[in-house]
């Protein structure tokens, strides 16, 4: 099982892309999505609204203090692995991160990371060297963790989008 | 060569999504990037900025009419390819579109898309048939397209971070 954590949520700045982070989270397979910082009830509620049109067993929870979190699942036995711009090359990494067998929280930053996440996670890792987004490291991740199997996942929701050439099919039950 | 043209920028909405839509293109191998909606200058800044300090051959220019610029790019002899969650699924795609030789230009959304952008594109595409993010989208459908090569691409800046196990390592020449 997979969960994310996003840091320092800030409800003004950052509504949109804790929204991306979350719903890229639910969209490519994690279980889910937890962030730091600002405690933010729209976020919370658009995640939702999500969950309960596309389905899936997907949900988003606030958490006061990101290190105990993390401290707390690494003795609980989960690994850890912080996606930053600094870190080792996912191709390089991702084999040993796939035959490890523990439940994985994924760690994305918001503008500043504290030093201590960086030392307790077990893998600190890049998604390329250049600066992008917590988005696309965490789409990224996500798909090398599952090769592209997460693409097929079905969520068995009410809203059901059928893909189309051309035009928007939308079945609801 | 890849471009991409991301539509409806709203310079207060939007300013994070669409820097981050703009360092992926940047990250992962498009030349280039094209926005339309409102006109920009701190969002240009920030993307010249990223450039000149972690190099690499890439520009952001504004549109002012999309619909306008896309049929020129295809009178021009480009593929056009609209990465919409109402798409084909990449996987089945991906091969044409790879042995098409033609410059791609790919457009990623804003709130709403107009519908002349699904008639004029050669490929609708959808990343999973799930809401999440033009930010992902984009990163899967170019991780896809170069193969994951991209994740190996040297800029040749001034500013190159080394990846590390644990750490920060920037080399500034």
């Amino acid at each position: 099982m997979i969960e994310v954590l996003r840091l320092n949520h800030r409800a003004f700045r950052d509504k949109r892309m804790t929204t991306h982070v979350a719903l890229t989270a639910r969209a490519f397979g994690a279980k889910r999505a937890w962030y730091t910082g600002h405690k933010d009830a729209s976020l919370e509620n658009s995640i939702a609204n999500v969950v309960k049109n596309f389905g899936g067993d997907f949900s988003i929870g606030y958490v006061g203090e990101g290190v105990k979190f993390v401290k707390e699942r690494k003795d609980k036995g989960w690994l850890v692995i912080h996606l930053s711009v600094y870190g080792l090359k996912l191709k390089d990494e991702i084999k040993k991160i796939k035959e490890d067998e523990r439940n994985i929280l994924v760690i994305v930053g918001g503008e500043k990371v504290d030093w201590d996440f960086y030392k307790l996670s077990n893998f600190n890792i890049s998604i390329t060297s250049q600066p992008h987004s917590e988005v696309s490291s965490l789409a990224l991740f996500l798909d090398y963790y599952f090769e592209g199997a997460e693409l097929d996942f079905e969520f068995g929701g009410a809203t059901k989008i059928v893909p189309q050439a051309m035009g928007k099919k939308i079945l609801k039950k």
